[in-house]
């Protein structure tokens, strides 16, 4: 295989770190980006190399914000009685798209994975867990991913913030929004017979 | 919509900028660069800002290469006889990499395209007729999409090289290595048809 010159080589190896971006796009990409204009590259530039300073990370609630202070934790609009666990800031965002939650959140920035050595301690638990008693929310909502970490993250918060006498929820499961019987998975569809309403 | 942090903001709205990608997978991108290590972040940045100054573009023919010259005009195992005419480096280093061809190159940066300005001026057809006339090559081989642009910009070619009493050609057309039949387009398949070989 050709050697492209190093600028391109190193161009398409920081785009492969991105999970999803294999071999042929990040080429593809980094042939496309080398043919921007100047003042682009060294504005795209510029904000990479700064990003760290101007995204921060709210020591309390662990959610993005830019400079000042987190637009979550001090907002006089937002209902401190409810509590959302999140595992990261996407997730954040997306739930916030909904409009249907204007509680407080909280971002784990990951979930309990025994086998990449991710436990109690990585995802700051005593952080949470001393938040959660400042807080006194009156309902702790466990917006996880449905999968075997989300699932061992969501039982785990659920026994302790029960053993602090906390009422924890977690998101109902069953059919997406538009979906066949056809297309569903038997998992999903266990559940939503089980879950089923009237 | 939720609005994100200002630099996550600029972040995917810079990603946006490559074709191909969409709105979701700019921001399922900018989540993973900002929780990438800040030393990938600068390098990555300060990359970017110096690309145009380490990537440079041969004045001779077109080709991409890092610091130095040129390794396809200032080679000397390159044949000199036959130029190669392609209309983007990505398609250079393609080419390199199925090594069939050791000649020269000249990259067009570009294809005639009327509907978007694109003539023989900005496609600098001038240097192309220069070089030519200078390096006069036995052959010289068009190595243009088989789209509209490419047809146009080939039978501009081919009309003005042959002007000038050079040899010109054009890569087949037909069939693609293991594809069937039923999948090919009329088109593709007409092609395969008239240029059939024993």
């Amino acid at each position: 295989m050709m050697k492209y010159p190093l600028p391109l080589e190193k161009l398409i190896s920081f785009l492969r770190k991105i999970p999803g971006v294999g071999k042929k796009s990040a080429e593809r990409y980094a042939f496309q980006i080398i043919s921007w204009q100047d003042k682009d590259l060294v504005g795209f530039g510029q904000l990479l190399t700064s990003l760290k300073k101007e995204l921060l990370v709210c020591p309390t609630c662990g959610a993005l914000h830019e400079e000042g202070t987190c637009s979550f934790c001090h907002s006089s609009h937002r209902d401190r009685e409810k509590l959302c666990i999140v595992s990261t800031p996407k997730d954040l965002f997306t739930i916030e798209s909904t409009r249907v939650f204007n509680g407080l959140y909280h971002v784990l920035h990951g979930l309990l994975s025994p086998l990449d050595d991710l436990g109690p301690a990585e995802l700051a638990f005593d952080r949470l867990s001393h938040r959660i008693k400042t807080l006194a929310p009156k309902e702790v909502i466990l917006a996880l991913d449905s999968t075997l970490e989300g699932d061992a993250t969501a039982l785990f918060l659920k026994r302790e913030l029960e053993k602090m006498e906390i009422h924890v929820s977690r998101l109902a499961m069953g059919m997406p929004l538009g979906s066949s019987l056809d297309f569903l998975d038997e998992g999903t569809l266990a559940k939503a017979f089980a879950a089923r309403s009237i």
